[in-house]
């Protein structure tokens, strides 16, 4: 642990959580307790066709809790999408909002939230802090090892017209509740289990080599790639490994701790462009674009790579700092070939038409002002060719 | 990180938490924010002659927050402090409490906020969960290296008359804004810094193989053990080493939130009960007792053990894991030895004759139901004997 993080003044917020096999149970009780009285429920497809939302509806019920259910929104959600969303909620009644799913509903929960109370579009919120009225009272669900967005204050939200998606970072986007079941990562497709675990992993590894790092993110970045690197695997192997899913909702947790306060870096600022303008899975953009970014980081904070390379599992006794750190990113490779992450940008849909264009959004993105390296968009130009 | 602590579901809560060197500064925006308008300051004569809590006015004059100061309270401050505090507070019109110094004030802070809009006498909250109104809004400013009731869901108070420490835990004694700065470390007298320092480590060492232990806790009471490890002989050694301060006021902070979450065991239990009768320093009976309720709870988890030995330093490599466990126990001896902890109770003046009564005391304290060790009063009697 770098102790020049403890010479700083620092912040560190992180939500009430309630973690383990079966908490969704926890639902009902947890919305009373903040004095949620009707719920706008806010899902997506898969969840519910998993049972999930049911399930969840049953215990708000058990405590006299009526909901609406909103699940109309798509991978990268939208704008337009968060604008029907918040429409619904004013004219449903609802005095609280409650997620039950992954990243996308999460963020559209906390969209819906915002323009709520503060009115508007949600592009007026894009950056920091340009929230101003309080929130309705809010619980989060999580049902991923991944997004880390039940603990963390950021909602990345599409704007359609413009294919940038946007960050909205405010800590009251932090939920009053999180609630964290594995179970829940029983009915994911292994194809998403893989991304969003590697989406975890982005997050502990660039929250922990972030300029805003601290001595306590540092301790859930560490502990975060522990678990990916010794469960992943295993997670998206087999559906009913619940040792695994339980340890990849604790390391999506803790990685979220990690980046909901040191923020992120380069890879997200890369991947975010791509998300916008191509909608594909967070998750395997990151995934794509991270060990290069690892790549060029590296000479930022040799000690920091070589440390995430000790918890990644690799056996560093007796190698140098740049050796271990070198082979901190090898791991990470292996990782991503043996859970099936497509490897180059082309499989995914990007083009070299596309790579200026996203170059110049990149160089805006929010995440980039904490990469540890300076990075210019002749620099994220070539990140992104060397990805294609 | 043992798996099955990821199998049950456990609740983890923390405050805001403001850590840096200066962040005293934070004191008057974090008022302002959770809208104090005139707060009622509680402070020990220590802190105040060291000038702590004259800065911490002079921020909450800029944000136009008048206050009023209290500030006598004895060590282990007792239920008649709080009468006559928490009477103070209500007749003086303020709207806010905060706390400026260590284990003390905060928990006196914490006990008036109760009794404000709850009413009724403190020892009516001894226990879990006692308490039902909401508390006035509470910014905790720490001056130590070690009680972590910053963070913390727990305020330790003396009922005088039956010179018993009554533990009251309730997650609304957690404060909403939590700040952590070093620079008071400076301070401290060497003995203060020493036995604060003990008391953290217990915390981290007692939350670690406590019952109730979670991933989450783990990760934060094995980081406070490595920094206590290299760290607390330097602070004791030197006021003005701000590395040493800045890591032990972290150490602190973790250790807390491990313990707010995990709770403690019977050093604690059996602590609380010299403290209630001796009115000696908390820190100092903790680190005479730790080692031998370590030799007792060793056979429950050996393993912990193992791990604990490892974060305090020890090389334990090809040693199995009670050979670990015993050398992190030796480890914990000669620490207390470098920095000047008396070894024995008879030293602060507990004798044979009082045996009995605290271990029947000790039995009854809310600690004891996470000791991983099955514990009896025999036992008890037995551990208080060999340590005096
Ligand atoms: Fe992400
Ligand atoms: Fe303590």
């Amino acid at each position: 642990m770098p102790e020049n993080n403890l010479l700083h003044i620092s912040k560190f917020v992180a939500p009430e959580v309630i973690f383990g096999l079966g908490a969704l149970s926890q639902v009902g009780e947890s919305a009373y307790r903040i004095g949620i009285t009707k719920a706008f429920l806010v899902s997506d497809r898969g969840v519910m066709e998993a049972g999930w939302v049911d399930k969840a509806l049953a215990y708000l019920k058990e405590l006299g809790i009526d909901s609406c259910v909103w699940y109309d929104l798509t991978t990268n959600p939208k704008d337009t999408e968060v604008a029907v969303a918040a429409g619904q909620y004013l004219e449903s009644g609802c005095d609280g909002i409650i997620a039950v799913g992954g990243g996308s509903p999460i963020d559209v929960a906390k969209a819906i939230a915002i323009l709520a109370t503060n009115g508007g579009q949600i592009k007026d919120y894009e950056g920091v802090n340009k929230i101003t009225s309080p929130l309705p009272p809010m619980v989060i669900v999580s049902s991923t090892g991944g997004s880390g967005a039940e603990v963390s204050q950021f909602s990345m939200i599409v704007e359609k017209k413009r294919q940038v998606k946007m960050a909205i970072i405010s800590k009251s986007l932090i939920p009053d509740i999180a609630i964290v079941d594995p179970l829940l990562l029983q009915t994911k497709s292994a194809r998403l289990t893989a991304a969003t675990g590697v989406d975890a992993l982005s997050h502990a590894i660039e929250a922990y080599v972030s300029l805003a790092a601290t001595a306590l993110t540092d301790v859930h970045a560490l502990a975060a790639m522990r678990l990916i690197a010794s469960n992943l695997r295993e997670s998206v192997a087999c559906r009913t490994n619940l040792e695994a899913k339980s340890a990849m909702a604790m390391a999506s947790l803790q990685a979220g701790l990690a980046f909901s306060n040191a923020i992120l870096g380069a890879t997200h600022a890369m991947t975010h462009q791509v998300d916008g303008l191509l909608d594909l899975h967070h998750g395997e953009t990151n995934g794509i674009l991270m060990p290069y970014v690892m790549e060029f980081n590296m000479i930022s904070c040799g000690e920091k790579f070589a440390n995430i390379a000790e918890a990644l599992g690799v056996q560093t006794t007796g190698l140098g700092k740049w050796k271990a750190a070198e082979r901190g990113i090898v791991a990470v490779r292996k990782l991503f070939r043996d859970i099936g992450i497509p490897q180059r940008l082309s499989e995914v849909g990007m083009r070299e038409e596309h790579v200026q264009k996203l170059s110049q959004n990149a160089l805006k993105d929010a995440c980039l002002v904490t990469n540890p390296r300076d990075t210019s968009a002749a620099e994220i130009e070539d990140l992104y060719r060397r990805a294609l």
